[in-house]
């Protein structure tokens, strides 16, 4: 059991973890920082939260496990707000949906004895908000564990010990990796649906939207997200967005040239894979 | 009230159309022609059904409204077969998903005195089937017409007063209008689903549909769709998907080169481009 887990900032994530850990008995005590005064005093009123403070560093403070929760574009740099204040022997993660380049950040930022180990618990929901928070966010959903070549082993296990505690599936990989795999089943299918509807909204006289069916509506959906977090997500995993880019503008092509010279054996080819890759999705 | 009612090729929709307008008391009678025997066995044990007939024309014989449910690639071919038997007044529509090239062979194929009038009524399931027909299907769902310049006005009054009998919200437009609109909100969501799904298939080594959120299984839900069946829908629409694809690519193109320049206020501008129109589908 750990004895302090420290919450840097609280929110469906955040406080759905520090829920989950005291409900089955993980930690002895959370502590939390939110920015927002409403937010501590929400959280002084949790039965889950010990201490509530003002200060990052000072919710930090005597730490085991601290878990930044932030926007992802903020992760690395609390993570370096935190550093003068960890004990040695702490670990900080996080739970940010891209892991390279502030992996390589937080790491670089970390005082001598101190670890941090990047994770992406892939749990959520379209309610945001500690006021959504659910012991169960995490159950059997998959968490990937992103360490570093240089990153002790003691310190990678205590992280996967943790979101395993939480009845998460957990997979270590490197962050690039974890990166080029979000990219592809993640990111990019992101920018396709807002880029869809980016283009339906300069085409679209206004009633074309009546006869729009379910699959319109499936294939959209995560369009409507929010573009501030989207927007860091990209500027965030850049490279392997642009790559995965690419290969979906190359697969695009093949196919409009197929219907352009009527290969009608090849579009269905396309489609035949593209229907056998979904059905095994479930 | 029509006297006869002639459904050619009853699965899901056309049985769905029979029993809802036997139902709704649209017509005395319904004719129906399948091509399996064992379809032919299904329809006569059904109530709505008053005839079963094993050649098209026969079916078709001494009908007010004839309605085609084949797949869309063969419409056309039927509209003609049953042609010689159609008598004066007499009316033919369809259930097809794309409209321009069908409406004129159809058009072109019908006797003096009788008027082709396409239809699309935006409807469906995933299950199909005459096992899986229900009277309530086309309730409240949008339903295009479609005539020609030259298409009879009464003919065009009869098939819009037939779907607005079964509850459908129908709208009239020329087929090349129509074809260009749901090359939009529909053939191309869909190649795009199937194209995504077709690049991840060569790209994942196996091991990443297990990070698979819900997002990705929505983006890529009409992905499962049959082959066959959109392969034709994307024959008979080649023109506006390609048009429509030319457009998406454009657009996908220019948030990449967003991208790769960092111009991050121009992703975030199509970003929020995207959710305002996602946002107003509801």
């Amino acid at each position: 059991m750990l004895q302090q887990l420290t919450i840097i900032a609280p929110g469906l994530l955040g406080a759905s973890l520090g829920m989950a850990a005291k409900h089955l008995g993980l930690v002895q005590r959370v502590h939390v920082w939110a920015r927002r005064i409403e937010t501590r005093l929400e959280c002084e009123a949790q039965p889950w939260c010990d201490a509530v403070f003002a200060e990052p560093a000072e919710a930090a403070d005597g730490a085991d496990l601290v878990v930044i929760c932030t926007p992802v574009g903020e992760i690395a740099r609390y993570a370096a707000m935190l550093a003068p204040r960890l004990r040695p022997g702490a670990v900080v993660t996080d739970v940010g949906s891209t892991k390279g380049l502030l992996c390589r950040e937080a790491h670089a930022s970390m005082p001598e004895g101190v670890a941090f180990v990047g994770s992406h618990p892939m749990a959520g929901s379209e309610k945001t908000g500690l006021a959504n928070a659910q012991a169960d966010l995490f159950r059997e959903r998959a968490c990937l564990v992103t360490p570093l070549p240089q990153t002790p082993q003691p310190a990678v296990e205590t992280v996967c010990r943790f979101w395993r505690g939480l009845d998460m599936e957990v997979t270590t990989m490197s962050p690039d990796r974890h990166d080029e795999i979000v990219a592809h089943i993640s990111h990019v299918p992101h920018l396709l649906a807002s880029a869809l509807c980016s283009m339906l909204a300069q085409q679209d006289p206004g009633t074309w939207q009546a006869f729009a069916g379910n699959g319109l509506r499936d294939t959209t959906r995560i369009a409507a997200g929010s573009p501030t977090l989207w927007r860091d997500i990209v500027e965030q995993n850049r490279d392997e967005v642009l790559r995965t880019l690419s290969s979906f503008e190359d697969e695009l092509a093949l196919l409009r040239s197929s219907i352009a010279n009527r290969d009608w054996p090849s579009v269905r080819h396309l489609l035949e894979r593209g229907k056998h890759y979904r059905d095994l999705l479930a």
